[in-house]
């Protein structure tokens, strides 16, 4: 890192830019993959691959980056890739992206992964929740990408497993907590979610009229995120812990608020609260506190990494809530994964992500 | 009709209800069919279809019927339904419909038809926007069941091809200007529709994520509801018509807002205007006319058999604007469906529709 | 109760339908009241008020009503409309329907007040949530009017303080578990509501373009539901019940689903769990408990006097799940005004409340 | 331009950044205007007015701008900000803008007016189609800031009058007919907006209860917006023009689709008219034309100052059909006059707008 720093200060030598791959790049992560990309100094787009819509020009599918990337969509052809490029984002979907990870990482390339593939380290956990593991060896090479809590392993990893949207939204907001040893019992996550979490998909149940004017919970208390919650906040916490997880899926596009409740072992008061907060996260651009009493909006964050906290302590029942907002596709997702490619590479952690949320 | 009516005038006599089929009734016209069919007094639901569902309850997939309505949806098995019931609705989708419509007549039940496939009177027309029909024999037996302009027939009739939602609104809209030969030229119809239009549909194209926060038109002049507008207004007219038709996709679940623009041959004035749209509907209780310069809105009609109907005369451009409203699951396919049932049978023809658009 | 019952169960006697005043019609829950009392065939509407519509036909506010009630606003002048009217819905914002309920209560009609003015039995509980109360005489009086838990004191009241929208979502979900003394601790209420439930308002914070695509916690922990909710879980469990209520506002017109955690004293199984569920409501036909495992959405009770209620035990953690749904705008103001209605004259519980949900 | 172009290729002098105040910072065209303006490399923000919010920063005001913005809003004290900008924005709505802008002009400041008080050259038109206007000597100073049309005035201008967002759509899908003289008789402009079109509203009527699921014509044929689409295609055809505009609201945030009816004086075929269309925009990096049979969805210029334009022609009936999208708020408003300002230094023209749209 330190060297990559000084060559930033001094003046602008010309650097080959980096060779990105983004496999899977039509769906919902990898589109937006592509939006923050292109608009990236110091990457360039140079293989894209993907199942449907392979040779087509990925500007056909995306009119949006007409004039800004006009690469032709690839099926996966291993041998005629690998030479094209320097490190790869895989979007692919899970149990599907696992050979492709093994078999990038054989060939030495770097790789960040946006599948719940390699996210968790414990392939007993892995097979319980998803199925058996076709390489289990890599579950301890790779490292958990979630920036703020990790950034200098990811910084040297060559494998990266992105987080999944609700464990970023949920972990960022216990992680002071759990660090300082202020939770009691097990803490409930009401998570509530936009509906392009659920990926680009064809199934009824996401068609407009089975999801506009209505709300649900899904996967009640069973949903996979909950042993990667779990194990974050464990290793946080270096106890073991276990939370409720109950998402339930919102009328919008974007957007993840997670409401959480806490027992404290003993409550500091709010204003240390937002001291423990504030400091925790003192070097980290994209995370907002706000004063106690106040509480995000999924809105104040969409279309930006940015992650916003908010906590209350009601001392009627002796609850602490707090409320985190992201992206589920920046933060929770595209955003994030190019926030680790930043520290992989020694770019400005931001570069490519200053982009301000889109109000209204 | 007149026997009947006489015996609804007279004392209740105890009249068996009428035994009514719904074939493809997990669809959204089919569900709708039942929202309105449980709450009717004087028919029985006795026999449902459904290919996706068949074996379960159908209160199981509608939760919303628990206690109204238990019958188990069931295959198409003719032999074993044929004794169950009086009369049909078909739900089923264009090109699927014709077969079991045609073995249906031929068992002399009673149809009413919510596809495609009978509305066209020319078997050349059908063949051109849609493909080769297989019982060309009932398109001329078919009463297009436009209620308000065919109502004499319907009440005969034993195969009502129930109209297209778009030609609901834009022929309701337009038959008093054509009754009179107000029309010059090719009218422009720009219509706007909810998402259920569409049908229960598991595409990309139709999922939340793409449709919400979006607006497009779609099929821009090739919309196969062109020969269906055109077929009802030339008979109207007496003389051949030609329509521009260009239908939206709006972000909402239910609606059909049909703006339609037309060249007068004269212009009889608005409030004369207004006479004639009020005379021409005299008598039908769905209809409702709003004064000169006032114009619908789909909400005001959602969940009810009602089309409202505005018009202005914009004199410095020599354009008269006319624009309907109607709920396309209601009087666009379900609602009047219904209403068209009632005829058959003599029943009030608002009987079961009564019901009030839910506002908001 | 009994005469009445009886004279339905004989041949139908004409009597005079009741005459209902509906102060405050032109706001949503006014409104609503509209959609349901028209088509009630045992009442007759003769008497609307609105302060901003006074003096136009509720038909031209809303155009849906047009040929169905065409009855002409009034400002409130309690002389010329006492006598006019047998029962009063007050649909008044909180602290302005106390005035003219206790004048009502004074000219002995019977009222269904649907504001917040008389829900508090504890006047030192309405001025710490509220403000002082003016007529804090009748407090006591007031029937509580959540139908399923209060159904014998509702036939009897003259008073029926209609409940609030969250609070019947949370007490029907909870109320068997504290009948069955099976809770411990504080039950933490995690709800979502549609934005109708802010009522008819102008505000910034509730225009379609802050609303739309966003997702936030409001109040969180001093919502005025919260001592309301536990002023009857406390009355039903026979102790002092507290909860932590966490409102949340969902970028959708109506429902309300309110998800709950609860500590169970000890867990009887889910079998058992249904069974008790099932046998406290077996005579109410508006709830549907849903099999373990399965949760309501707010879609299939949307429109309907419904509540919805499922149930999960995570033995994991050892919390209980339990989710409701209902339409805000129905169940959750003038659907169960209606109802409570219904038994205060007698009339069958469901009485113009029979409409199903709107799916799609 | 050109010396400024020159000094673009050389190496980068240290330019003093062009220091910039925004007028109505808080409404939806201030806001979008930071949005983009807090990312543009060649300005520094330095004045921001707010009556409403005046005395707070802007960050609390709009968190998505933390660390980014910290400017204080304050209300308009003229003599206090003069010497603290060099160009303005006026995001002030309709008759208000009038007299700041005076005011700045005498003061020797370029300003870019987004409201529509300098966009008529007419004052009698302004008169009849708004009240009379205070400053009519500027009607005529002032250049019509549509970028593409008239980017040579407008870099030399001192007064931009930023162009409504639905004059930006219509003209612009239609100045290549008009320039080669091929549309004959009225156009029709059907047009379709989301709601940020309307501001940032407190009134019911844009209240997201009753938007929601809502689609409705508004203003028919007699919209503000009329005049200055026909001022605009009379000087482009050196002719007079009238066109029927008729607006209509999509529930959505924001976008506009235009769906444009044309009768051609004679049609030189598809292929010829895409080339008409591409040859008219080739200098045009934000225009985007799509091949024949194409349209454009607002979502695919969502969040970005792109306009995408497609067309059919229907030989049935002789019309050509055009259709365009833009976001209202960007391309219709804050980008433009972004572009605009671009021009008025010698800046890139896409500087800071260079953002791909946020899809989905």
């Amino acid at each position: 890192m330190k060297s990559l720093a000084k060559s930033e200060a001094g003046p602008p030598k010309k650097r080959r830019p980096v060779r990105v791959a983004v496999f899977g790049a039509t769906g919902y992560a990898g589109g937006e993959l592509l939006r923050v990309l292109v608009q990236h100094p110091r990457i360039r787009l140079t293989v894209l691959s993907s199942q449907q819509f392979s040779g087509r020009r990925v500007c056909e599918v995306y009119p949006s980056l007409a004039g800004k990337c006009d690469l032709v969509l690839e099926e996966i052809q291993m041998e005629r890739m690998i030479p094209r490029f320097d490190i790869a984002f895989s979007a692919l979907p899970h149990e599907t992206s696992m050979d492709l990870v093994a078999t990038l990482i054989g060939r030495d390339k770097r790789v960040i992964d946006l599948s719940a593939d390699f996210r968790l380290r414990d392939p007993e956990s892995y097979r319980r929740w998803y199925r058996p593991h076709k390489a289990p060896h890599l579950l301890r090479t790779a490292i958990y990408g979630l920036t703020e809590i990790h950034r200098k392993k990811i910084a040297r990893a060559s494998l990266v497993a992105n987080p999944g949207c609700y464990p970023t939204g949920a972990v960022l907001g216990l992680a002071p907590l759990f660090t300082q040893r202020l939770v009691h019992g097990t803490v409930l996550i009401d998570a509530k979610s936009g509906v392009t979490g659920a990926g680009r998909s064809s199934t009824v149940e996401l068609s407009f009229s089975e999801v506009n004017e209505n709300f649900k919970a899904y996967q009640v208390g069973v949903h996979r995120h909950t042993p990667e919650i779990e194990q974050e906040l464990s290793q946080i916490a270096k106890r073991s812990v276990s939370v409720l997880f109950v998402p339930h899926l919102v009328p919008m596009s974007r957007g993840i608020l997670s409401t959480m409740y806490v027992e404290l072992r003993n409550f500091p008061g709010e204003k240390k609260l937002g001291k423990i907060y504030r400091d925790f996260y003192r070097k980290d651009s994209f995370i907002r506190i706000l004063p106690p009493g106040f509480f995000p909006q999924t809105k104040e964050v969409r279309g930006s990494n940015d992650c916003a906290i908010g906590f209350r302590f009601d001392s009627r029942v002796g609850r602490l809530v707090v409320i985190t907002a992201i992206d589920n596709l920046v933060k929770g997702a595209a955003g994030q994964a190019v926030q680790n490619m930043n520290l992989m590479y020694g770019f400005p952690e931001d570069e490519g992500l200053r982009g301000t949320a889109m109000v209204p």
